[in-house]
């Protein structure tokens, strides 16, 4: 079954918001076997919306739809769908009662506008909308399916949960299976394992493989087609093994994996404890740390010290370090490592410090971060530069002091 | 000029990557005047990324691609591009050169395979690449010009500000401009803005209004079209007196506001500092404030407290209230507030406790967060639920503190 995904509204053809539907709708669709073959976007024009879904419906099987489903004027993806596909609506008591339900639950009286949520095409079903007012609706007509979900994440991912996804597995319960398994790499470059991996992709079709670099890692994607799940996770086990023959040294993690995640199992595996102390990242080490579940189990806390009074007092950087080396410098770095360890009583204290920019401090160049780990015996440091904004040095820095920390692990358990 | 983004890369369609670079290019391109009709994703099919950009030909008059452009076998934008215009290519010296610098200043040595990189097509004009192998390309064929740049978005960032936006404008100094004003608006829903603008937004065409929900905010996107900035300007203005005229109480920044610098404001504005206790949040709400240049001059450092002992040790939460009413209670948010504002010094202490799922905790259902806000008088605290996925819900608690926060700091000003 071939899918395209339609998301609609002007905010995302000026740049407003990012498209995190179009990437949540392909991974889920993916996961259960629909090909999702382009990504469509599309403003609140009448007449570019019809073009585009005319399109879809040549080159798709199924053609999926996200905002533009909203109580005002602006919002037309229904009425397009509806003017494509030769459709009158009419008022659906039932959902216009559960949109006055939720509105009343919240203790607010009921819009007028938003009755136009209410009409429902003739012969389409209504999907639900459990956390908000815009109901979902799916239209079979000549052999295309089209299926209109709400703008909002939060409200469209619930209804896919909940109504969508079973509905399709339901409906297509026969067609083939699409698997895909990645591979997580630290420590090389994309070009590197291009060339290592040459031979092995240049002769595979299925699984097909391929390759691409994100922050800090490299992703070996491979991608199977067969009947049923077992014989697609078959072929996958098979050029899995394949590809590992040649860069095993080098993968951290499968799928879902992220450097986070594999510090998590790194210090459960070792059953030890981690801090931070944070300076110019933060607090984003400790927040992707805690985007673990479970985490719980080794981060026993981070302080944020974003002053030389707080990283003094509560970390205990000695005055003298900070007045001679300043607060951006390998000294104050490793006494922050020391530091958080002692306070938190962890078995490893991580310490980031330095400028995210966008301008310079203490006479040092923006970008440059000092990176310590601290264990019982020991503190190391590394000097790194980043050159991105404000927000991105953030991210790369908190990668790499999770790097850092989890190479420390693996150092000390091969020492010992 | 209309302009048609195509991002490239199986990697998109399988919704393993978010599309960054689609939400960049637009909001640079629309800031500069021009417009962006479509964003289109396909994936590294030789066939339908040639009827992808053949389209794109057909409805836009520049076409912007990201990705395809590396060294792998699967990387084909430049070829597809050349198969539509029937263009050669030849190895460019120039090119390689960099390419080869760019691996020698690293201690690598160059990968064969990157020489495939360095081909340009006859008639292109090559846009190098500072921070990565992958060389943007710009080629004019009958009347339309493909821009072809890099997928990684820190190179397509760098090569987009330093050598295709200044060309873009450039080469089209006199055509007209597009400009947008988002005012940000909290305390309010959409369908009730809706309403009461309804009147205003069914009158105006040039600008445009158009409305949308994000996390804890409202936004009016106001876009005009005219000759020139400082006539775009106007018409913007004369529309934002209006619409303030009926929401100016809920409005509380513009443009490239955020909840976090809005706190920023506040607190600059009033001569305070603040400091954060965090204990399901995991440092997130720091890591939001500190996202916003200056923040060191009021974010003084934070606590991120995972375990009661830390809550205990660090922040002088009493070990009786933990043992009486748990972690996740309005008691032990109040303590931290009140403990993280003491240690830190500042004038605020935030703190923010509770269960971001996915498992309940002390018998404690998974959502229930309670944020408290300390000043020197007072320790003011709410109770919240929260219903999405573990980094949907810390984002939102985060913001919800940040939220709480700001309208602490309005009221104590009033009242005093």
């Amino acid at each position: 079954m071939k899918v395209e995904i339609v998301t609609t509204g002007t905010e995302l053809l000026l740049g407003e918001i990012l498209n995190t539907n179009a990437q949540y709708l392909s991974r889920k669709l993916n996961s259960i076997g629909f090909d999702v073959l382009y990504h469509t976007t599309v403003g609140d024009n009448p007449q570019r919306m019809q073009a585009v879904l005319e399109q879809a419906r040549e080159r798709a099987d199924i053609i999926i739809t996200s905002g533009g489903l909203g109580p005002t004027r602006g919002d037309i993806t229904k009425e397009t769908v509806m003017a494509i596909t030769h459709t009158d609506s009419y008022l659906d008591l039932d959902t216009w009662g559960r949109i006055d339900a939720y509105f009343r639950k919240k203790g607010i009286p009921c819009p007028a506008n938003n009755e136009k949520q209410a009409y429902v095409p003739i012969g389409a079903e209504v999907l639900q909308n459990e956390v908000g007012t815009a109901p979902g609706l799916w239209l079979d007509y000549n052999g295309k399916i089209f299926i209109m979900l709400p703008g909002p994440p939060s409200e469209l991912m619930d209804m896919c949960e909940k109504q969508l996804f079973p509905r399709l597995l339901q409906r297509f319960a026969d067609h083939g299976i699409i698997l895909s398994r990645t591979l997580h790499l630290r420590g090389v470059g994309e070009s590197r394992v291009a060339e290592i991996l040459d031979d092995v992709i240049m002769h595979q079709s299925n699984p097909t493989i391929a390759l691409y670099a994100r922050y800090g890692e490299i992703l070996i994607r491979m991608t199977a087609k067969a009947a049923d799940d077992q014989a697609a996770a078959k072929l996958l086990d098979t050029c899995e093994a394949q590809v590992r023959d040649y860069v095993d040294e080098y993968v951290y993690g499968v799928d879902d994996a992220s450097l986070a995640a594999c510090l998590g199992q790194e210090l459960l595996a070792q059953g030890k404890t981690i801090a931070f102390a944070e300076s110019c990242s933060g607090g984003l080490a400790s927040s992707l740390v805690t985007d673990v579940p479970g985490s719980s189990e080794y981060l026993l806390g981070s302080v944020v010290s974003y002053t030389n009074k707080i990283k003094n007092k509560l970390l205990n950087v000695q005055q003298e370090t900070l007045d001679r080396y300043g607060a951006v410098s390998r000294e104050t770095a490793c006494e922050m490592a020391i530091g958080v360890r002692r306070v938190m009583g962890s078995d490893l204290g991580v310490s980031i410090t330095g400028n995210a920019g966008p301008s310079a401090s203490e006479g040092k160049p923006v970008g440059l971060v000092y990176i310590a780990v601290a264990t019982e015996d020991v503190v190391y440091c590394q000097e790194h530069r980043f050159t991105s904004t404000r927000t991105e040095n953030k991210l790369r820095i908190a990668l790499a002091a999770i790097s850092m920390a989890i190479d420390k692990l693996k150092e000390e358990k091969k020492q010992a």
